[in-house]
């Protein structure tokens, strides 16, 4: 029960129920195998167990834990699990959440510098150094011209970067009505759907998007982006933002970044490269490949909480040009005017994103780097790739099924060759079994299931089971159809 | 050292870790007034003590724990310190870090109801909890036309209010580019800096903010507001959003939402209301006076991780009409198409926020919740106001000092009556003690000093030694001026 003297909870139960939550975590995580990856609840099952009103008095520590078994368990799909092969992973590892608990102890704000400087500098400082982990340009560097700042996703990032590119050209006046000539933007047709959010959200209009067409490989021709440029420019449009991926969504295709920077170049337009997932690759020398041309993007974002094993939420946003992003989110009432920010010397996060609040997530960053070191992150990269490349030579090898995209990293998507029904009733079982979880897309308007490995803990034996699922279970609906 | 096998840490260590880590932030609670509330470090001073490279192979957490001694305390702010009196308290109460480290352990993804039933559910019916237990207007209620959403914080609760409202208006076009006849918006001089960047983000103009006049009380003139309305719409323009806000940062002013509410009823203008810090006092019946006429407003937040003990974070967004928000967000790629989603039967919170990503923060909500029950809450409130009542008595019984505004809630805005450069250096000294942390304000040009109190655990002893150093120390100052 809570301290009745003040209701707050004391260091000493706090020890105690640390102590016990901890213990149910590192058990939950070994046991995570026995529980269905998806989870099975159906829709409203989960309120309906839970009091119509709330509690008017304090309940016990083990009041909730219980609930959490109870209530909440079921209820959770189980990211975690080395059989979660759905979207894109998001790992956490022990030492992420640990930094992620500390960074919760210390409860710091971290706004403005002054809030908390360590805050800050070592959100800079370790953003500097995956530059030089994963062999990006120097001119994301703070020491340079650029600069890295955590963003919550990958969708805060895209949008911070069209922003940034739309008031560069507008010269910062934040204000599109009455502007002649309307702003238009470019991604591929393969692109995230958070890009057109952020179309709707800068106020630019979903179809100022224009979306442009991609090779046999899913990936940006650059020939199409050249030509509609010529075609908006000629129509009175003004070309303000192309939004590149390395590793798509949808087959992880990897854009031509070389030869649509150099069309960037040619007219000024800002180039954001996304690389939520995929970034993560260059760490190891032999997968840079995928990151050529970068050099020549204003803007850059990849998630550690995706396949860099830091809880979310972590995104990873470098820019060439800070002035500009500063010029466009900056604001400085009264209430927040202090004399370090005065002095220029130091950052201000806030100027960098959305929110006026953060909270210190550079320390999950951190902890993550220093625990795994450079190599033990390369090991788990190499690793799923080599998974996944051996899934799709399994894939290859069997004539039921076919390949749909090329695999260059994680992510293989593929289909049974009986067609769109047999596929969507495949994976429907597939999820309903609870043994593994994975999710599907459309490739050439052809439903296509999509095997993303990079959960932690996956193994072979992981993979292997999965495929044997696969082709047992499509062998049992093919039989049936 | 990391496990040589995998490089993970392994759930034995994670226990071993996870317990000194308990053990270490309740220490560092224990101990959290030994420290100078407000970082005395210099730019730079924490880098410098950063490697200039990350770690090729992994460290200990022990190596990692004593660098958080070394090189990450000294640059803290301590936000959770009794003797913080700056900004806004932002608590971060024992339950709710367990509870956050909860939401790591499972480390799920609730972009949609499907990636974690429970994720989504205990959100919505938690935020319906609040409704009850603050006396929020029932067409909040997820059961009747609205709902609530947790938001990263009041800054995206308010972009995301504005981006429904001109959408509304502009019939879900999306685009302003071509607009005829700029989209207007207002707040009160007071308002946070928050709505101006959402205004530059919306791409709306900065300027097309209109600034209202306060009164002497520093809350919004209906009249004033009414009369820019009018002008506005003689001159072409089109009104589509006034915010308000109970609380305002400078000051804790109100702004009476029943007169403003009246006007945007009148011309079907969005209405939002932030009571970002002071919401919470509204789970105190005699203080709901404070919140009068929020049914007429369209959308509502506040921030749990103000006021009210949850780790940020935290902010609880509400809406009238649920469906305009849904329609302003919304986008549906086939990767994230699933049965659940198509049956309409379930809430897909990415179709409510900015990002797509969301981590389970509804737990930390419920375990503060359930552990101090409504009647902890309310005692710690009440605590908090009598105290700077308390505060605001003491200022207004000394010739020397003078009370700036009217403290209805827990914020005393004030001076010493020896002007502007007084008032600077005394803040100055203050803050470099190390002995207590307060900011600052101008009000009616101004310079006004900030007593905010609402840390978790500042008592009347807190409060006392502030003054007595306050008073103590302006003596000295104002003696050598």
């Amino acid at each position: 029960m809570p301290n009745q003297q003040t209701y707050h909870m004391t260091p000493d139960e706090f020890r105690r129920h640390g102590r016990a939550l901890v213990d149910w975590i590192a058990d939950y995580h070994e046991q995570i195998e026995a529980y269905p990856v998806l989870s099975q609840v159906q829709p409203g099952e989960v309120r309906a167990l839970l009091p119509e009103q709330a509690p008017q008095t304090g309940e016990s520590f083990e009041a909730m834990l219980k609930d959490v078994e109870d209530i909440i368990l079921p209820g959770i799909t189980h990211w975690q699990s080395p059989n979660f092969f759905a979207y894109f992973p998001t790992g956490a590892s022990f030492p992420s959440m640990l930094a992620d608990l500390l960074s919760s102890g210390f409860g710091v704000q971290g706004m403005l510098w002054a809030t908390s400087p360590a805050c800050t500098e070592v959100e800079t400082h370790v953003l500097d150094w995956l530059i030089e982990m994963m062999g990006l340009p120097r001119r994301f560097l703070s020491t340079e011209s650029g600069g890295g700042v955590i963003q919550e996703s990958a969708s805060s990032a895209s949008l911070t970067a069209l922003l940034a590119a739309r008031e560069r050209v507008t010269q910062y006046a934040s204000n599109l009505t009455g502007l002649e000539g309307g702003l238009v933007a470019y991604a591929s047709s393969q692109a995230h759907s958070s890009i057109e959010k952020a179309m709707m959200i800068a106020g630019l209009g979903r179809e100022n998007l224009r979306l442009i067409d991609v090779d046999a490989d899913f990936a940006m021709c650059p020939a199409d982006l050249a030509a509609r440029i010529d075609a908006d420019l000629a129509a009175g449009f003004i070309p303000c933002f192309v939004s590149t991926t390395i590793g798509t969504t949808s087959s992880n295709a990897i854009d031509p970044i070389p030869e649509i920077g150099k069309i960037c170049q040619e007219h000024g337009i800002w180039l954001h490269v996304d690389a939520a997932m995929s970034g993560t690759a260059a760490l190891c020398p032999e997968f840079r490949w995928t990151h050529q041309g970068l050099e020549l993007a204003d803007s850059y974002c990849f998630n550690p909480h995706k396949w860099m094993f830091t809880n979310f939420d972590v995104d990873c946003f470098y820019v060439a040009d800070r002035s500009a992003l500063i010029k466009t989110l900056s604001i400085l009432p009264e209430y927040l005017k202090n004399q370090a920010s005065e002095s220029g010397a130091v950052f201000d996060y806030r100027d960098w994103q959305i929110s006026l609040g953060r909270r210190f997530r550079a320390l999950k960053l951190w902890f993550v780097i220093r625990h795994y070191g450079v190599e033990g992150l390369r090991y788990h990269v190499r690793r799923h790739v080599e998974l996944a490349q051996q899934f799709a030579g399994w894939v290859e090898a069997d004539a039921r099924f076919e390949l749909m995209a090329p695999a260059p990293l994680n992510l293989v998507c593929f289909r049974h060759v009986g067609g769109d029904d047999l596929n969507q009733a495949l994976i429907e079982y597939l999820n309903r079994s609870g043994e593994i979880y994975l999710t599907h897309t459309r490739l050439n308007d052809v439903y296509t299931l999509r095997m993303s490995i990079g959960q932690m803990h996956t193994e072979e034996r992981h993979v292997a089971g999965a495929w044997q699922l696969i082709t047992e279970t499509a062998e049992r609906l093919a039989a049936d159809l």
